[in-house]
């Protein structure tokens, strides 16, 4: 088995920004990223729910990833999701992740189709491992009933585990339901589990979890690994209350447009605003709202790294 | 505007057979779409949720597709699925088919993302027609929230049609809701509407249904055919309850694993029985008890072209 990275921390989703033409945009999405690693993030999960991944295209994903590698991003600080609905599809932007040297891969069940079975989850991932064969494949599971509707099981997370104890290492718990992370954590000791969003941070520490991968990691990481270097403190309780509030603030509008609207007024780049449809962009005024109760709330500002 | 084919009568998606090694087998879907057509299917939509569609990536899709037109299929006969997640992808397969010279394609929404607005709706179809720029495009919405969950309502259809009275021709209604079926009847005379089962073929005709597009055509078409032939006739109503009822015995179990057992059964071809992850083959006893059912209680079964 070869050394592999060990994801731990705080992770984020990176934000994909699109051009003029509604191409994403590898210039902003390296610098971006650059960016947040600098403001404290310990990895990078490309291609997440955030990064409007299933708005993008499996050549999208390939090239954008490789802009990241090819920018000067230690690849073994980045976990791209790779979770399409085809099996092929997977399989082909998963090969290329391992071969461009990334220390995991998120990987979403198969979607479209609804009320699978276990069995049949089960095989999907089992034909994936296989069909990638490289033993420097790293899988972290992405959990995200509310979104993509078909979740994993923790039955069948345990039966991935132990069928593949080098390749299913971690997974990633966005089901916004802080008792089956903790179900996971008790059952399933020495794999890495990250709740999905930082209000669960703190209770994921005390309990044995490896950090948080959340979308507000884009705009305010530096507050959150701050909770995650001080868990152990004092003051771990209050760093954790505010991390809380300034997310249920964020979250009160629609994420992903308020996140990039965040990032396009700090950055003072209106460049960021754009999303590809289904997502609309923001409207200008909700933008400004959004932002104005952040900033008079909790003073909030992206500080250049 | 260039004179293309006008879909009509009873519109069959294709299943798509996988070979040993879990790849698409373009030998046996040609020949069964052959067959079909021999069958009484008046046009093919291959790539769609029956096919596994969402099960086959976007390059095994485009090299179905040629197989079956190099296979000597008439391109205008065939609406395949063009509706994937991510609006790029569904630009290259969509583009490919109206190159084919396919009569029409079959696009759902994009399905990743839940409770999108129509405005983004629209957006994504807006984009993807001026992208795709062939004023040969024929595009059929695909409405089928039991599986995708992101639907189209009437007033999106509506706004849809008038901004592109040429290209958004048509509808497979999939929700199983007569209601909403009968709802854009009315409201839009000169649409092209499809109930997506012949359950509700009869009722559609009656009110100015185009035909059909059904899963079961794929095992079923020569009965069916013969209501949509026969539906002004005295006749109408007593062959509609018997494709009714041959219907209801099919769905009963799962019907992709079901029908795929049908056609391996009465061709004596059991490399049919193959599904990709995450659905799996149909238990064999399950499978039979399926076929002798039909057989007795319907003398049901398929007859060679």
């Amino acid at each position: 088995m070869s050394a592999q990275h060990d994801f731990y921390g705080v992770i984020s989703p990176v934000l994909t920004p699109f051009g003029e033409a509604g191409s994403p945009d590898a210039d902003r999405f390296l610098a971006h990223s650059k960016w947040l690693l600098a403001d404290g993030c310990t990895g990078l999960a490309p291609f997440g729910t955030t990064g409007e991944a299933n708005s993008l295209g499996v050549e999208e994903r390939m090239r954008l990833l490789e802009a990241l590698v090819s920018g000067g991003i230690d690849p073994k600080l980045l976990m791209p999701g790779t979770g399409l609905c085809a099996l092929s599809d997977t399989v082909t932007v998963t090969r290329h992740a391992v071969e461009q040297g990334c220390g995991g891969v998120m990987t979403l069940p198969p979607f479209y189709y609804k009320a699978v079975s276990d069995d049949g989850l089960f095989a999907y991932y089992s034909e994936l491992i296989e069909r990638v064969g490289d033993d420097r494949l790293r899988i972290y599971l992405y959990h995200i009933p509310p979104v993509a509707q078909v979740g994993l099981s923790v039955d069948l997370v345990g039966r991935l585990i132990k069928a593949y104890p080098d390749t299913v290492v971690g997974l990633k718990d966005s089901s916004g339901d802080w008792s089956n992370t903790k179900v996971l954590l008790d059952a399933y000791p020495g794999f890495t589990v990250f709740p999905g969003s930082e209000i669960f941070l703190l209770d994921g520490m005390r309990n044995g979890a490896a950090g948080c991968i959340t979308a507000t990691g884009n705009v305010n990481a530096r507050m959150i690994r701050n909770v995650y270097d001080n868990w152990q403190t004092d003051q771990a309780d209050d760093l954790q209350a505010e991390i809380t509030a300034v997310r249920m603030a964020i979250q009160a509008r629609p994420m992903i447009p308020m996140l990039k609207a965040i990032v396009a007024h700090f950055n003072n780049d209106p460049g960021w605003l754009k999303l590809r449809a289904p997502f609309l962009q923001m409207d200008s005024a909700e933008a400004k709202a959004g932002i104005e109760e952040l900033t008079q709330q909790f003073g909030f500002e992206l500080k250049a790294a």
